[in-house]
């Protein structure tokens, strides 16, 4: 079944950071209430956009966030000690965005995840870049999957992000990234893979239109999970229907119960 | 760059066939006229549904076709004295639907197209009746591709239809043909696939959003062609928008100009 890590709890949105700083619960709650009704899996919580603030930020909104779902949170900071705190606050196993294989980040974040009960989101990024061909994504995947078996994570608990780049950079990016998942996810047997969906259109018209063709294209390939907005009600479609068609809902039911709901349909 | 068989002049339905019956040329040219301007590629022309007026039918449709439009068309019949009479009339190369792998097809129809300018369509269905597993789908593609080669026949020049069937009947079955396509584009280089994608949503609700997000899905695995209404505006856009993200359209320029066009957008 579907991934959907829920995108809306972020400071760097701006109704999000004004609720932050005057700590307008209500508009948090209403939010998360909403996301968790759309069918999120995960809501991710990311503080990090008022400086100086993301400490005391991350731990209003864990609180207030916690009081509105009994979904499990996805514990979004660069910073292993704000992750550390947060970790501490949950209710239930997160999931932890992100790891990476560049230096500065993975020392860190692999002392802070030994030991830890959490999922993880593992970005195929290094210090050479973002990746330039299929290859680079699935050999990065690879040394991201055999570093955190090592520290006795199952692959289960493991989300691969490919890192999705424009196709108006290079018509080719939509190939790369859909040739890397299929491999990943037939080769890597168990693993997961995720990403944030809407670079792919990046400087390109009708945006929105592009990013749920590729979610589908994406899903054909295996990709089953992606950081997104719960509420834009096409692309959940998107994924309740494609996640179908790739044989994820035994006698269509979820499609059909949806369909009954008006979850789905104009 | 997408194939787009258009489907719409078939004397199974019914406004056509009231067309045809009543030698009403209008209808006819009016819509031939609007799947040309939609973006058809071959404008499909079956003339079968009137029992014992096949021929004149379709004398008679080829001759308003070809008035209305300068594509070329898709000659559908499964009898080939039909095919034979509508090849001697057609001004440009035409694709012809269909050869399978039925002894009773197979052979006439390998009989007819000898010596034949022209491209086609080929069924992987056999005596033992539609694929019931992606390497069924694999061999008899191979077979007809091999043999469509003995008689001199172009890859370029052969669109193999895997037989897509309805994920309520078998959640596996989407999985199946995705598999097959994938396989078949890798690995018979040069050839095309194309099909009728309807039959996916069979005894489902909500058929259109499902045959969407299919197409898109068949796209990522390399599907080049679709027999379909081009009059649909959302399968339209699926198929320039897909067909972009996997990476055939250079610069974005058909989508960017697609979307100036107005073609593109709610």
């Amino acid at each position: 079944m579907f991934t959907v890590i829920g995108e809306r709890i972020n400071t760097t949105l701006k109704k999000v950071q004004a609720a932050a700083a005057d700590r307008d619960a209500d508009y948090i709650r209403d939010d998360v209430k909403k996301q968790t009704e759309a069918g999120a899996t995960y809501i991710d919580v990311n503080a990090g956009a008022r400086i100086g603030h993301e400490e005391e930020d991350m731990r209003w909104l864990l609180e207030v966030v916690q009081g509105a779902t009994d979904l499990p949170l996805c514990l979004d900071s660069p910073d292993p000690a704000i992750l550390e705190m947060a970790y501490g606050l949950v209710n239930k196993k997160p999931l932890v965005n992100s790891i990476s294989l560049e230096k500065d980040r993975f020392e860190p974040m692999i002392d802070y995840l030994k030991g830890k009960d959490c999922r993880i989101v593992a970005l195929c990024m290094d210090d050479s870049g973002m990746p330039k061909a299929s290859d680079d994504i699935i050999s990065r995947a690879q040394t991201l999957v055999s570093e955190l078996e090592n520290i006795g994570f199952g692959r289960d608990d493991i989300f691969i992000d490919p890192l999705i780049q424009p196709i108006s950079v290079d018509t080719g990016n939509g190939r790369m990234v859909m040739s890397a998942v299929h491999t990943i996810m037939t080769e890597i047997e168990g693993v997961h893979t995720t990403g944030g969906l809407s670079n792919i259109s990046y400087g390109l018209p009708q945006r929105r239109i592009i990013n749920r063709s590729f979610l589908a294209m994406m899903v054909a390939h295996g990709f089953d999970s992606a950081i997104m907005n719960p509420l834009d009600r096409e692309a959940m479609q998107v994924v309740l229907t494609s996640d179908m068609l790739a044989g994820n809902d035994d006698y269509c039911m979820r499609f059909i119960t949806a369909s009954r709901s008006g979850a789905i349909g104009a």
